[in-house]
């Protein structure tokens, strides 16, 4: 971070200087990553110088990383020449992210300006679905004949280099069908004249155009992959998925279960660069939401009035029972939403896990009950003198067994059934396990209070 | 899922038929992720049949992925011979680790067995912290010289390939500094008889042994490597981390966040193959001191016990003020918490994220406010009848937008203030904030009920 803003101030520095050598030498040496970021965060005007003085390959590097807005304002300032020097530098995933950005006007100019053959690869790119392993791919990568030798196969490797986003692993395809993937460590360590047939290896792992991103990203942690095959239906090779794109899908997809368990709606805006009024638009519907599922509570508690009115320290317990409840409950949610998303838990499991949660919540709550017992009757009666009995003291831990009980097993089912009916399991967290069991523990309480305390 | 437990029963269903011919052919087709969890699920003699017939080199890699108490019964089963074999087989990382999760005798038993300059290797990889750079680092890797040719070069990485974990980014070394790095990539690309030191990047992104292992991984998300080089104080080469260890890294530190977060002890044993007991001792020790700390706000409570008496409606807003302020404060604590896992906040962001929080809180605190005030007006006075007078309804508005207000403060400050202190921001989540926004919601409550209301 610190570096960052050194960073930044320099290249200001050089610009308001015009010493655009030693920037050129500058951003030459640094990372697109860096350079983007920096960029981000100074005027249009020096941006735009900025960016003149990349070399080519950077520059697209570069490009790529920069903020939507700032990407608009480049293209703006480029002629129709330039654009189509962008558009053939940039890898094909990135040119179909380009075009599902930009406003209309600016999608037209970028298509007129690109090359029909890499403008019909763009358009098939566009089609599939948002979250699909097919709108994450790229259609730039090397392939291999079964019968060439090590030798050939990479002078192949050489000549397609420049134009695939790895050249690492290779596919070996037959009737544009995959039959064989090999790395170019194992083409290295071949005899050189031997058949890439001979040491491919012919069980490869792969995923359809259509499966999720976050399963397909989610195999590279698995098997240590530096690149995946997309397959159509007919098991024709049409794309790869590399591990970077990879790496940036399971952050969005983290980030984006963060936001949910506190009830944000995602954004992939950094923090400090997000206006308070579109934070605020954010969060603003679940407290709402939240707020009026918790007037529920609210109502239970009114109906109770005459009993509070009878032995006021009963809310006393309230906020204890309240607070357990939620806790409990968020332990069990969270464990299990991150179970599905780590593919360790599916819905065939819910008796597995309800059984477990039901062990844990047993010992929990007997656990707790036990602690609350003593203390009610030890600190609450002896120290403070509140007028707490000991029949109060057993309606304040039943009612805690209970609602441990509840909380962990409404905790566990409920993403797992959210995820069954289709919805995103995370927004079944903690906030809305919550407020469910507000309700169901107070209820509980004045249920228990009533039958034993005769209020 | 389906797919691996299709793959254990058809391994078991081998084993039986004694059919270990098929078995061998059904294994060395398969990854050894997936070897290594359907051996992890099935008996000892089992696996311990099954392991035997696997290849070599599919065998180091399968040994590496299975449990410890599985890595320690094979072991048991090895002759030195083959422990000889195995350590030689394994990368340096993952005989450190391996050497970690033994019991003494064990790790006796494995270094006798180990050549002597391994076994300094490993002891000096032991001795780097747990959460470093240097702990997940490799030692096997390519190392080049600047006036070596393309060619020379690609024959170097052809002798070193068998041992090294990577091979796709090779570094550049003078008197063991590193000076360089170019991928196998560029010098395929390049002239075959251009020299290495006129290609390679100078600027080379690394980071130092004792560095954090979590900013480490970071950069492979951030510039999309595929290993990243790890140097000592005086900036010589000594190891480098790969892409696979990095998103493991990744993927570890977040599932500990989001157990943190749920107020949970991490651990990374999968859900589904953990005992109650287990998941209760992870979980109790939290549960019972937000359970104390709880008490505080029933204490809070019990102290303004009679102006409850005298207005018993109050009480039911309680649950509604106590969720809203949870929720507010755990929205600002989680994506401050989320900032800083990602480098994006840090503390001398402080004033700019209070600043950020407060206005947020002025947004919220007021939409929330007004929806309140005409929801108690409408709903619970017209419909339900209640006895809320305006001035009931002010009390809680206002108080609605102060708990808001200082929830965020404190959601969005705590956690950088533990991280400033050297704690895990992540210990301040949701849970905590909550316990201490209740306290803080209900003074103000009852304060502004006794100043509004004379009670």
């Amino acid at each position: 971070m610190e570096d960052i803003r050194e960073f930044r101030e320099h290249i200001e520095e050089l610009i308001e200087r015009k010493s655009f050598f030693e920037l050129k030498k500058l951003l030459g040496n640094a990372e697109a990553a860096d350079i983007a970021e920096a960029l981000n965060e100074i005027s249009r005007e020096e941006y735009t110088v900025a960016y003149r003085l990349l070399p080519k390959e950077l520059a697209s590097d570069v490009f790529v990383e920069m903020e939507p807005e700032a990407k608009e304002h480049l293209i703006a300032t480029f002629s129709d020449r330039e654009i189509r020097a962008v558009i053939e530098e940039l890898y094909t995933d990135d040119a179909a992210d380009l075009l599902e950005e930009m406003p209309a006007n600016v999608v037209r100019r970028l298509l007129a300006n690109t090359p029909a053959e890499t403008r019909n690869v763009l358009n098939e790119l566009l089609q599939y679905p948002e979250n699909s392993a097919g709108s994450i791919m790229t259609t730039e990568y090397v392939t291999l004949k079964r019968d060439m030798t090590a030798d050939e196969a990479i002078e192949q490797i050489r000549s397609d280099a420049v134009d695939s986003e790895t050249v690492y692993t290779c596919y070996v395809a037959e009737n544009r069908r995959l039959v064989g993937v090999i790395s170019v460590r194992e083409l290295l360590l071949m005899q050189k004249n031997m058949k890439v047939g001979e040491a491919m290896t012919e069980h490869v792992v792969s995923v359809f155009t259509g499966d999720d991103r976050e399963a397909a990203a989610a195999l590279f942690g698995r098997y240590g992959f530096i690149a995946l095959p997309v397959v159509d239906a007919e098991h024709r090779l049409v794309g790869i998925i590399t591990v970077d794109d990879a790496m940036e899908v399971i952050q969005e997809e983290t980030e984006e279960d963060f936001a949910k368990m506190a009830a944000i709606t995602p954004s992939d805006k950094p923090y400090l660069r997000t206006s308070a009024m579109r934070i605020w638009r954010s969060r603003i519907p679940w407290l709402l939401l939240l707020m009026v599922s918790a007037t529920f509570t609210g109502m239970i508690i009114a109906g109770f009035e005459n009993a509070l009115a009878a032995q006021v320290v009963l809310t006393s317990f309230i906020p204890m029972l309240m607070d357990t409840g939620g806790n409990s409950g968020s332990q069990a949610s969270v464990t299990v939403i991150r179970g599905i998303s780590l593919g360790e838990i599916s819905f065939r499991d819910l008796p597995r896990v309800v059984w477990k949660e039901f062990q844990v919540s047993i010992l929990c709550g007997v656990t707790l009950a036990a602690a609350t017992f003593v203390k009610i009757l030890l600190v609450d009666r002896l120290l403070m003198h509140a007028d707490v009995t000991v029949l109060i003291a057993a309606v304040v831990c039943v009612t805690l067994c209970f609602t441990v009980l509840c909380a962990k097993i409404i905790g566990c089912t409920l993403p797992m059934i959210a995820k069954k009916l289709g919805f995103d399991p995370a927004v079944m967290a903690s906030p809305f396990i919550t407020t469910i069991v507000d309700a169901v523990s107070l209820l509980v309480y004045f249920g228990i209070a009533r039958a034993l305390l005769g209020i």
